[in-house]
Parts: structure tokens; C-alpha cells; sequence
């Protein structure tokens, strides 16, 4: 018996949870919801319904677990909950200061309907914030760093796009190696924001447009880019399509702490990401999950959950047995 | 409440326990169980009763989660599933191939208690196995590289030892950089045994001994040394004592893997340890399943687990909503 699975939202992350469903041998794509009209959305896999999202109420027998692809500005605080009447649900909400009010929407949802909804998945949050508890856990006495990038980050992407003169703007984010050397080294140092990630801009401007005052304007943009070390380049809309089309990402979660009667030992954990497709691996998280939310459900739980709550081996394909003989 | 521990065995891991235990505000360490006589054993810890591990039945009710500080050859596999009749117990079992018979056993004593066992715990086993399930499961289509060092293996120390001239050793682990590189370029090589990893030796002659034989004989030693390139160096007692007394180790987990429709982006997915203390950080890893296991028996639960089937909340003393709040 495959898991079923609906897709709620076709953009980046969408095709992705696509892509990945075809990778997995016990799932199978049910169905994919959008707001747009369906005639008008093809899929890269042939024999799966376009489904109106208003219908998705149709489909609460057929699916075993909808994951949903929303935004987390507007889209999912609405329509988590609201799945999570229906089905067994994912999503991917990574506004990370409002996690705790989402998952209380949700989980009010979710055990009224007895089902399981599984909140904030993906690589960070999800991933990432495994490793810093994991980390966190096993030392205690000890200090823990995030880095993320090199990546193209969608929100300063689209902050450089609304300054005036820009047609077009892709924005990587870069970690230090410095500041990534001091934090290896053990010595559990005290970073600012701009010793931590430099920025780098590439920006097509109109014809005419004042490039200095456009790279002033970014450097100086507050929360966005005035924290930082940011280099603005201007290049052709053609070098943009050419050479910055990709989405890649990636990061590093690095632990140092400390062991021993007289705190003598060092220890460095690291957990670190290099991406081609930030919303394919993302996806990718996301439908291993939706695999250990249709386990959990099958085991009579119910409410919002995190990874934090997921025991490892639900993730696996592999069965308990299989995974002791070939994975420990 | 406090948790409530013992130790049982006071080795060079018993001893890292001890120490982690005090780095833990929510645990208390109750008694150190030993099989030689009490008296020739002095702890770190002031007020701590050092027991005859004959007596250890009469603690039942002292203690929450008993920690099994034996070997993999002989001790556990005796100690873990007696253990498990009479208390809720962790070890650190580490015979790979062997795992599965040592569950099974270890599973029967435990559901007939009610205790909850979790064996194999650690780093290799352990956490590596956490990290290599994980990226399994997020990224089916790719492989997956375990590299061990740059770090002392006691096994292969030992080995040295034996042979006929040698005073005293050790050897050290050192994964190749050329193969690490060519891992994390995702072209998921195909390595032998010795483009993975090279090894080194430090040894101590007696005086006289014909150290070319010696080097050869070690070079040649089937299982430890025959597969591998080896160099091994001649030192004096001082300078071993002087240079080589730590038990460093560590090592990398990576995964490489396609997604997209055409396998067209790549990921790779590291973890790696850098530890100043073998015994010490398997310990801290030990300690915090330790309070896992104290969870998951008074949610009722019983028989053998492994890394793979705790869930990561269990592992912190931070309260769910905290994680969620804070680590998210």
C-alpha cells in the first residue's frame, strides 16, 4: 500500500515535493490543489488530477497526507489549520519568531480532527534545528553557531528588486570563513552580525539609472542589507539569466564544548549543508517526514508535531529490523 | 526530581560519565558498581558509594537508568540483558554485525521487566548511524561515506602491542583528504579500503629489537594493517607518554545525492565530530539518552531501542515548548 499524497500549491516547492515523490517507491502523487484555474497548470507527472483548492474537501479518503506548499507570510497560518481539520498535514513555516502561535492554531485543529500535523519542516527550520538540539543536548557546557549560504536568500532578492532603478536582483548570502575557522578552533568566540555573513548583490539597473545611488540605497537598506559587509555588481539582464538562475543554499550548525572534570577536552559537532536546489532539498525533508506523519497517524496519534518529536527510524523506508543490521 | 543514575564499570567510559553527569543539573549520580573490590576504587565525585557489582539487585530502587560501562567483546553482552531484568539501563555496545543478536536479547529481557534498554549508543554507533539514517531517508537517490579520524583506535593500539619486541603503542586513524574531496564534489566515487584511509603508528622498541622486522610485521597484519597504507614511527616511552597520551578521535558522515527531475541538482549532507576525548564524548552522548530512556519509561514504554527510535526531544532538558521557542 503506497502513502497517497496531495500537494497543496504548485511553485518552487510544489515541484519539488513532485520531483521527490517520484524518488520514494511507497508514495504515489494523488493529486495536486492550486488556487489558480486548473486548466491552466500542467504537471511534470502524467495521470494526476489539477484540482481546484476549494475542492480539496472531495479528496479527505484518498489522500493520507497533504503537504502543503504555501507561503509562510500569509499563505500557511491561514491554511494549515484549516487542512489540518481535513488531513494529515506537512508544511514548511519558517518565520521563526511565530512558530510557537502557529503551532498552537494548529494543534487546536489537529486534535479536534485527530489527525497529525507535522509544522516548520525543511532544513531550517527542521534540519538545522535538529542538529543544534541534538548538539545542545549531548554538550551542555558549550556554545553553538548557525552560518547559512553560500545562497541566494528569496526575501533580499526581492528587497533589492523594489529599489528604484532595478529591473531585476538575485542576492547571495555568504558565511565568513574566518569567523567559521574561529568557531572550529574551539575557542567559542563572540560574533557580530557582519563578522558572520558578507553579502553579495547582483543587480540589473534600467538604462540611465544612477548605479551609485542604487548601490548606496542597498548598502544601507535597514535589517536587510545595513548590518552587513555588501558588495553590489551590476551585471546584464542576460549575465543574470546565464550565470544566477540556480537556487542553491546551504549552511553550517557547528557546536564547541567542552568535557571532563576541569573542563579540559574540546569538541567540535558540525552539521553542514551544500545545495544545488534549495526548495528541491527542502522538499525533499518534507515528503521523508509526510512518510513518519502517516506512520504516526497510523499509530493512533494525533496534534501538531516538529521533528523534534519524530522518532528518527519513522523517516526510513527501511524497516526497524533493516535499519539496526544496516544503518547503526 | 532528579534522574537518578548508576554506573556500572569504572573504566576510562564510567569515568567519562561521571564527569558528564556533573555538566547535567537535572541528574544525580547515586553509585558507582564495580566488580573489584570497593575500597580500591576512589571516584571523582565526593559522597558517591562505589558497590560490588554482586550488590548492584539491592538498588532497584535507587536508581532510574543504570549506564553499562562494559566492553562490546564480553561485557555487555552478558551484563546488558542481566541488567535489563532488573533496571532501565543504556549502553554502548559497538560490535556492528553483532547488533541484532544483541537487541534480541536484550529486547527479551526488557519487555519481560518492563525496563527500557537502549543499546549501541554513542557516536559510531550512534550518532553517525542518526546521521546516516537521516540523510538516507531525505535523499534515497545518492550514497553515503562514513570516515573515521583523524583519532586512536584502541583496537588497533592493542594490536601493536603485540607483537613480539614492541614495549607499547599507538595508532592513529587518518582519513584521506583526496577522498574527502572527492566525496564532497557529489561525483559519489567508488574507494577501496585504502584510498579512504591511511594509518599511523608510534612504537615504542625494546632496545636491540630489530625494528625492520617490527615495522614489517605490523605493515603486514592481516585485518588491521594488511589493507591499508601504514607508516609507523619508533619513539621512546617518553616521547610517547609526552605526545600520545590523549585519546583523540572523530570522523565524518556524508551523504551525497540527485534530485530533480533528470537528477540534475546535487547535495551533499556532513556531519562530523572533532573530539579532544573519545571516552568523554561518547559519555555526554550516553548521559543524554540516559535521560531519554528515563522518559520513555514513564511514558511506559519497555524493551530494546536504539538512537533510531528516540524521539530528539527526549534527549534535551529543555521543556517542549522551550525547543520550540528557542532551538526551532
Amino acid at each position: 500500500m503506497s502513502i497517497r499524497i496531495g500537494i497543496y500549491g504548485y511553485g518552487n516547492l510544489g515541484r519539488g515535493v513532485e520531483s521527490a515523490i517520484r524518488q520514494n517507491k511507497d508514495m504515489e502523487l494523488v493529486a495536486v490543489f492550486t488556487r489558480r484555474d486548473p486548466s491552466t497548470v500542467s504537471l511534470a507527472t502524467e495521470g494526476v488530477a489539477v484540482i481546484h483548492a476549494d475542492k480539496a474537501s472531495d479528496y479527505t479518503d484518498k489522500i493520507d497526507v497533504m503537504i502543503i506548499c504555501g507561503g509562510s507570510a500569509t499563505d500557511l497560518p491561514e491554511q494549515t489549520p484549516a487542512l489540518a481539520t481535513l488531513f494529515n498535514v506537512v508544511d514548511s513555516f519558517d518565520t521563526h519568531a511565530k512558530i510557537p502561535e502557529h503551532f498552537s492554531a494548529v494543534d487546536n485543529a489537529a486534535k479536534a480532527s485527530g489527525k497529525v500535523a507535522l509544522i516548520s519542516c525543511g532544513w531550517d527550520p527542521g534540519m538545522f534545528s535538529l542538529n543544534r538540539l541534538y548538539a545542545d543536548a549531548i554538550l551542555p557546557e558549550g556554545k553553538d553557531y548557525t552560518f547559512w549560504g553560500k545562497g541566494v536568500s528569496q526575501g533580499h532578492s526581492d528587497a533589492i528588486r523594489r529599489v528604484d532603478g532595478v529591473l531585476d536582483g538575485k542576492q547571495y548570502t555568504i558565511p565568513c570563513e574566518d569567523a567559521l575557522d574561529a568557531v572550529r578552533s574551539g575557542k567559542e568566540p563572540e560574533l557580530t552580525t557582519r563578522e558572520k555573513h558578507t553579502r553579495e548583490c547582483f543587480v540589473v539597473a534600467e538604462e540611465g539609472a544612477d548605479r551609485e545611488r542604487i548601490a548606496e540605497e542597498i548598502k544601507n537598506m535597514p535589517n536587510y542589507f545595513a548590518d552587513y559587509d555588501t558588495t553590489v555588481n551590476f551585471i546584464t539582464a542576460e549575465e543574470l539569466r546565464r550565470d544566477h538562475s540556480g537556487i542553491p543554499h546551504g549552511g553550517f550548525v557547528i557546536r564547541s564544548g567542552k568535557t571532563g572534570l576541569n573542563s579540559e577536552h574540546n569538541h567540535i559537532i558540525e552539521y553542514s549543508l551544500k545545495l544545488d536546489s534549495n526548495p528541491e532539498f527542502t522538499a525533499s525533508v518534507i515528503v521523508a517526514y509526510a512518510r513518519a506523519v502517516s506512520k504516526m497517524s497510523a499509530a493512533s496519534e494525533c496534534g501538531c508535531k516538529t521533528v523534534f518529536d519524530v522518532p528518527p527510524a519513522y523517516l526510513s523506508q527501511k524497516s526497524p529490523e533493516e535499519l539496526r543490521k544496516t544503518m547503526l
